[in-house]
C-alpha cells in the first residue's frame, strides 16, 4: 500500500495548504464561509495529487508544487459550485452535502464561485508561491491553467453542455465535451506539475497525453457509475443521468463498450509514460481510476 | 484637448487588444458571443486609461501595459455581468442594452462571467504579454489584480453589498463596501500600472492613494448621478437606487455633503500626485471624473 499511502498524503498536504488559505480572514458576511464550505467538503484531491506527483516524477521537489497543486482544486471547486447553481444543473446534492447555494442562497453561491476562482490565481502569483522557483515557471503554470479552465477549456465545454441539452449528440460530440469541461483541468493539472519540476517538451507532452486518457477513462466510469452505482456510495443521486434524460457515453455506447473504452483508454494512458522512469504510482492511480467504484 | 485625445487613444488602444483577444475563436455555443457583448458594449474604459497613463507616468513603454489593460477590462466586465443577475441586482439593463443574462439566459451569463475572468488572468500570463518585461512584474502585476478582484477585494465587497440589502448601514459601512467592491479594482488599476513601469515604492503609494481617492469621488458622484440624472445620459434607469430604497451615499449625506466630499478626494487625490512628474493627465483625469454628468 504504499502508492495509497503517497496518494493520502497528497490528499493530507493540499488540505493543509487549502486550510491554511483561509485561516484568520475576516468574515465578508459569509464570504469565506462559504468558499470553504465546499472547498473542504471532502472532494478526493486527483488534480492536486496528479499536480505534486508530475512535479516529483519530472525532478522537481514536490513541495513546491503546492501552491499550484491548491489553484487546481480552488478552480475545480469553483467550477462544481456554478454548475449546480439552478440556472446550470439545479443539483440538490453533491458529495453527500446540501449544494453551496441550498446553504448560501443563489447569490452567495455565485460569489463563492467567483472568488474560488480568483483565489486560484492569487495563490500561485503570492510572492512565497514563487520562491525557490523560475519566475517563468510559475507564469507558464498559472497560464497553463487559466487555458485548461476558460472558454477553449473548462467554461466552454460547460457552455456546449448546457446549451445542447435535450439535443441529439453523436459520441464524437459528447467526447469533445468532456474534453474541454473535465478533460482540460485533468491534463492541465498533470502539465502543471511537469512545469514546477523542470520537465521538458518530451515530460510534458507524456504526462499531458497520460492525463488526457485518464481523464476519458474517468468520465466513461462516471457515466457507467450513474447507472450501477447507488446513493450512498456516490454521494449523490445515481441514475440522475437517466432521470435527466441525459445523452452519456452509456446510452450511447452501453455499459460492455464503455467497460472496454475504460480499460483501452487506461492501457494508453499507461503506454504514454513507458519513456519515463518513475512512473509506478501513476500507473497505480489509472488502473485505480479504472476499477473505482465511486 | 491634449488630454482628452490622450484618453481616447488609451480607450482606442484597449478595444484594439480586446476586440483581439477574441477573434478566429470557435464558436462554443455562443459562450464568446456572450463574453464579447458585454465586453465590446461601450464601456468608458476608465481602469485601463488609469493602467496605461500609470505606466508612462513610472517610465514605461505604454504599450507594454496593454495586456494588463485589457485584463482590468474583462474582470470589470465579468463583474457587472454577475451583478446584474436575477439573484443579485436583477438589473434589466446596462449601459443602454438589455443585461447579458436577458440576451444569452442565466445560465449563459454566469458562464460568461466565469470565463471572462479566467481570460484577464491568461491574457497577462500569455508568452507574448511578457515579452520584454522582466518576469516578476508580470507576476506582481498580475497578482495586484488578483488580490483586489477576490474575497478581500471586488468579490468581498458585492458579497457585503448583498448580505446587508435592507439592513440599516452607516456611513462607515457604505465606504467600507465601496473601497472593497469599487475602490480595490481602480486602484489595483493604477498599482499594475506603475508596476510595469518600473515604478518604486514611491511610485506605487503616491497612485494607490490617488487611485483610492478618485475611486471614493466616483462611487459618490455614482449615487449622485442615480439622483440628478436622467435615463437617456446614464443608459440606464436613473433613480434606481431610491426605487430599490438603496443606502447610499446621497440617502447618508444629503447632495450637498456629497458634492463637498467629491470635491474634497479630487483635492486630496491630486495632492497625491505632487512629488511625481508627468502627473497633469491623471490631476486632469481626476477634474473630469469628479465633474461628469454620466
Amino acid at each position: 500500500m504504499e502508492y495509497e499511502e503517497r496518494l493520502l498524503e497528497y490528499g493530507r498536504k493540499t488540505d493543509e495548504a487549502l486550510r491554511g488559505c483561509f485561516s484568520n480572514k475576516p468574515a465578508h458576511c459569509g464570504l469565506f464561509e462559504a468558499m470553504e464550505y465546499s472547498l473542504m467538503a471532502g472532494g478526493k484531491r486527483l488534480r492536486p495529487a496528479l499536480t505534486l506527483e508530475c512535479c516529483r516524477v519530472c525532478g522537481g521537489e514536490m513541495e513546491k508544487a503546492i501552491p499550484f497543486a491548491c489553484a487546481v482544486e480552488l478552480i475545480h471547486t469553483y467550477s462544481l459550485i456554478h454548475d449546480d447553481l439552478p440556472a446550470m444543473d439545479n443539483d440538490d446534492f453533491r458529495r453527500g452535502k446540501p449544494t453551496n447555494h441550498r446553504v448560501f442562497g443563489e447569490a452567495g453561491a455565485i460569489l463563492a464561485g467567483d472568488a474560488l476562482q480568483t483565489a486560484a490565481f492569487e495563490v500561485m502569483l503570492r510572492p512565497e508561491s514563487g520562491r525557490g522557483l523560475p519566475p517563468e515557471r510559475v507564469i507558464a503554470a498559472a497560464n497553463t491553467l487559466a487555458k485548461a479552465a476558460g472558454a477553449e477549456g473548462m467554461a466552454g465545454g460547460q457552455s456546449m453542455d448546457v446549451a445542447c441539452e435535450g439535443r441529439g449528440l453523436t459520441i464524437t460530440d459528447v467526447k469533445q465535451i468532456h474534453r474541454l469541461k473535465t478533460g482540460a483541468m485533468i491534463r492541465a493539472s498533470a502539465e502543471m506539475g511537469c512545469i514546477i519540476g523542470g520537465g521538458g517538451e518530451k515530460e510534458l507532452a507524456a504526462l499531458g497525453r497520460y492525463a488526457e486518457k485518464i481523464g476519458l477513462a474517468f468520465q466513461i466510469r462516471d457515466d457507467m457509475l450513474d447507472v450501477e452505482g447507488n446513493v450512498e456510495t456516490l454521494g449523490k443521486t445515481a441514475g440522475s443521468d437517466r432521470a435527466n434524460e441525459k445523452i452519456t457515453f452509456v446510452t450511447l455506447l452501453g455499459l460492455e463498450e464503455c467497460r472496454r473504452q475504460v480499460d483501452q483508454c487506461t492501457l494508453e494512458a499507461k503506454d504514454a509514460l513507458r519513456e519515463l522512469p518513475e512512473a509506478g504510482f501513476l500507473c497505480w492511480l489509472a488502473d485505480k481510476l479504472a476499477k473505482r467504484n465511486k
